[in-house]
């Protein structure tokens, strides 16, 4: 495509970098600002900055948060038996949405992924494994909630044996999630069931 | 959507502002920006607003420019004895892409639309009847390349009652079917169309 301006071959170039947004929808997405006002422009700009420099994490959870330890995590609400491993903050969201779950989270930061360079030591497996030794008297059950994935399924097995030296049950949610299917995709109906009938891993059936 | 902080929930907000990007999309993006490096965010606002605030329009064809007058209007190479109006810049591009044009370009803006608002005082309707009368020697055609809608319509009728009074052709872009089209799925209007306004093969292959 042969720009008429420089500014636009850029703003073009620069929207193109957005995952699912390919040249046609930037050049579309650029003349919208043209049109719009320019506080439009400017208010966007401002709260990407915004998120990206001034986004914390919560120290337990490590889900985004405005504080250093998220409402989540500081609830008294909420059932500290149990936290929800999750593989990013979409995650929390539709769990959250489903109103089935009253326990804690935490946020691996993505999946184990050889393919894509991503490791252990990139996820917050580590932090994990620290949490619930400072909160070993608390924490009596893990869920897995990770997408039924060749990643999730190798996330899971990882953290699995990470934590046998506990005793704490690690469930995983019931795969009533279709394989292949992204957790952020799934129904509420669907996946507040699946946090019901999650499936118990028994000691004996290792 | 619960959002796990404000400054997520300003940013989706803001971003979910941008045409035919929802809630969902919009937190997919800023979870991206907030795993990409810092730099990456940086530089798609600092494109934003460069170009929301330095965009320059062609004084000429009202195109995106980064000169006064676009490198188009001043190219020595183009016919100047034709204009085609089109609707905004991607009609530009797309025109510009076919390679079968050597003219100049009139960008209106828009198309009249009372149901948005839209009359021909926001539009380059005026702009463009003065610069014919500026260049009334040098041009002999208006080609009108715009949407075949309600909307590209009525514009197209407002505009060839405007330019009534001046000695020029005035022709519109051929409509009917695709190149590549199956007959039997074209509409009946267009295939209607496409017979009533059918080419002539000459025999001496004008």
């Amino acid at each position: 495509m042969q720009f008429p301006s420089k500014l636009i071959e850029e703003a073009v170039n620069e929207i193109s970098r957005l995952p699912g947004i390919g040249k046609k929808t930037a050049l579309r997405l650029a003349l919208f600002l043209l049109k719009e006002d320019e506080r439009t422009t400017l208010s966007i700009a401002d709260a990407l900055v915004k998120l990206r420099t001034l986004t914390q994490y919560c120290s337990e959870c490590h889900n985004i948060s405005d504080e250093a330890i998220c409402t989540t995590c500081s609830s008294p609400r909420r059932d500290r038996s149990v936290i929800c491993l999750v593989q990013d903050t979409r995650d929390v969201l539709a769990i959250e949405n489903t109103g089935q779950y009253q326990g804690l989270y935490h946020v691996l930061g993505g999946l184990i992924s050889p393919m894509e360079g991503i490791g252990p030591a990139e996820l917050t497996i580590e932090p994990l494994v620290q949490r619930i030794q400072r909160q070993s008297s608390e924490v009596k059950e893990i869920i897995l909630a990770l997408s039924p994935t060749i990643e999730g399924d190798t996330t899971a097995f990882y953290i699995t044996k990470k934590l046998k030296d506990f005793s704490l049950k690690v469930s995983t949610i019931a795969r009533g999630i279709p394989i292949g299917g992204e957790l952020e995709y799934a129904d509420e109906v669907t996946l507040g069931r699946s946090i019901l009938t999650r499936t118990h891993y028994s000691h004996d059936n290792k």
